[in-house]
């Protein structure tokens, strides 16, 4: 992450979200009020408000209208600036570009999506989302004011270790597409998309695997809202997916978590892209279901063509999507028993084949599940679509930003309308 | 948890932390001194040091010795307690009670146990405990100074669901031995063993299941020590587990996590305790091998029977420990792909088997993980053995107490030796 983060920054950052957060309950407020209620030392408050007015966060609000009388000239207010601090989201997906754009009152002001070559260098790659991001919200998003990007990309991203390894640890596949960790603790390895934004934007850009922001988007604003605990399965040309764990995204100890298409389900079954055998991708696939469907006799070029097959009751596409939906189901019977999710989302292009593959996973999922979760769990469809990512994007910048409230869902400072620890107000989205 | 968990009291929690963080770092230091480096208001930081000095965590340290000459007499200093503090932990197993208890500088000052029967009552469960912590640190253990107690239980244990649940939860099984989660979020049912505890001590009793208990001892204090994205598996006559995920115990929704037994690994399998078919406990609980051990000729009576017979290179026994291995590193593999650990630590009485149980692990292990992750995790043996849960309790207490630094490995706060967020010092085991 790019924020400094010793204890010192810390404690300045919660300093700047217990004024942030009093802003947002009471609408605004004088110095002198801020420093009653916040108890900061006069020097540290006004040191705080100073750098918020600087970025912009924060704006003189007029003349306190009912101040006591005959004590000098009303004191000024200060508030939270609406049109300030946006983030932006971006999704460098394979073969696809996503965007998407909030304000600081964490409302979408805008989401859009380009489709490209697999190929296309990273450079044109950013002048493509340079040119979507600038006709979000009609062209007039204040881009002085953005505060930072959260970018996804495909493959692993992440931290270093924490422990000592006992080998050496392999060399992560290379070339585009691919975010290697860094080997230093200190000093990942920079992804050019990471590189190539922060010097067009000039602002902190934070990355992660495209697909972990996806869940980290169904569980802000999606099919999962307010789930502390939620698991994301994606079901497209790859199988992945990524996992909330108490309200923040998971990335694992390598980067590598999620990688749900990579669980074993038939040990002697078919080799797999990531060089195992068997995996549930080999079966799950878009084009694993697809040709499995044609090798029976199916007639669909493509997913909606086995979903409308499904649709008209062919039984073929029928039996095929229970298989599939069977060995779904088993895997995250598992994942449930170990993680033990509130929440379980299917997204992804084959999700679109709806009850004729969520109810077989739901049956093999409730059979394999220990029967004291089995009512706990709620299976749902994916609710953003191809904007899921970019979302996220947005998402972990609010995580890291002092620009959110990060508060526990308390009683005192909530937001009218968030859920725990998330404003979520008018999800508009509005492609361009 | 019994802390009051607004962001106020949050904020007030950091600048504990930040104070009792300086006097970690810098020694004794004056009220005029500290205010300095915190930043914090004097009205603030003086209301803070008084309850520190209140609760025994800080006391006087005698006069500043290279104070200016000529300025009033020197100013007093403050320092950290190093016999105030202190935290318990209890592990209330099925059998057996498991008491260790700390110190503020985080030392283990005391570990013991006692057998018990399965239907000891709670009142005299904790008698027993009392009695047990009576004697830790030769008996001069001063509970006056005691800040919390952290108790495992079996069972789930945990926070009431995040979202909402689609159909109403099944009750949880009842009885000595299971927590149910409440059903409101904010009463949640207080279990006996947290009710007693504290009346006897009157501190506040942190609680949670005792297998994820010891997980997150071992990520403390044992074989996983200084891991964030930890695994550990227990195989003993239940086979349970816990996960530590960013540092922190995971409990997940409904607080059912780590139940690894569960995990079907034959759905034609047989029937399991838990209601479910062919669950990972079915073929590796302590009873299960043990039957299929015999079932095959073998005569081991129990564990350390079964664990010469693979020492002395008995074919049946080194043959059903390594299909037992197959099956137990199938499922690891499996979490290994979703949550990205970079330890697992294997524990209870079938650990004993060494070798003969950890290779076969490994060898399916490494045959199922992602390639890429292969060499990135490490399967280690718990190093705690029966004091794992205690030691846990004692972790979750220093988690939640203002006492212990739950800084970030940040430069500036670090202190010398710790690990990433926590100290580890003198693990001295003193039973009794």
């Amino acid at each position: 992450m790019s924020q400094p983060r010793g204890p010192l920054s810390q404690l300045r950052r919660g300093h700047e979200e217990l004024v942030l957060g009093l802003l947002r309950k009471h609408g605004p407020l004088s110095r002198g009020e801020l420093g009653k209620l916040c108890r900061l030392s006069r020097t540290t408050l006004y040191d705080i408000l100073a750098e918020l007015v600087a970025t912009g966060a924060v704006v003189p609000a007029g003349q306190q209208d009912d101040a006591p009388r005959g004590r000098g000239r009303p004191a000024e207010t200060l508030a939270l600036n609406p049109g300030a601090g946006q983030a932006i989201g971006i999704d460098f997906a394979r073969r696809a570009l996503h965007v998407a754009a909030v304000n600081l009152a964490h409302e979408i002001v805008g989401a859009a999506s380009e489709p490209h070559d697999a190929d296309l260098p990273w450079e044109q790659r950013v002048d493509l989302a340079e040119r979507l991001v600038g006709r979000l919200g009609g062209g007039d998003l204040r881009l002085g004011a953005l505060s930072a990007i959260g970018a996804g990309v495909v493959g692993p991203v992440g931290g270093p270790a924490d422990g000592p390894a006992d080998s050496p640890a392999d060399g992560p596949p290379d070339g585009p597409g691919h975010a290697g960790p860094g080997t230093d603790p200190d000093e990942p390895l920079p992804h050019p998309a990471q590189v190539l934004l922060r010097e067009r934007f000039g602002v902190p850009v934070l990355l992660d695997n495209n697909t972990r922001l996806a869940a980290l988007g169904e569980a802000i604003w999606g099919a999962a809202t307010g789930g502390r605990d939620v698991l994301y399965l994606r079901l497209s040309h790859g199988v992945g997916g990524g996992l909330v764990i108490a309200g923040s995204l998971h990335r694992g100890a390598y980067g590598l978590s999620g990688e749900f298409g990579h669980i074993v389900v038939d040990p002697r079954g078919r080799p797999c892209s990531c060089g195992g055998t068997g995996c549930l991708e080999t079966v799950a696939s878009v084009r694993a279901v697809l040709d499995a469907y044609r090798a029976r006799g199916g007639r669909a070029a493509d997913v909606p063509g086995l979903v409308r097959a499904a649709e008209q009751g062919e039984p073929g596409a029928l039996g095929l999507l229970a298989e599939v939906g069977a060995d779904i189901g088993g895997v995250l019977a598992a994942l449930c028993n170990a993680i033990g999710p509130s929440v379980i989302v299917v997204g992804g292009e084959l999700a679109e084949a709806g009850p004729a593959l969520l109810e077989p996973i739901e049956r093999t999922l409730d059979a394999r599940v220990m029967p004291i979760s089995r009512h706990r769990v709620s299976l749902r469809r994916a609710t953003l679509g191809e904007a899921a990512g970019a979302l996220g994007g947005i998402a972990l910048v609010l995580h890291e930003s002092p620009l959110l409230s990060r508060y526990p869902a308390g009683p005192d400072l909530a937001l009218p309308g968030a859920g725990p620890g998330f404003p979520r107000k008018n999800l508009s989205k509005e492609g361009s």
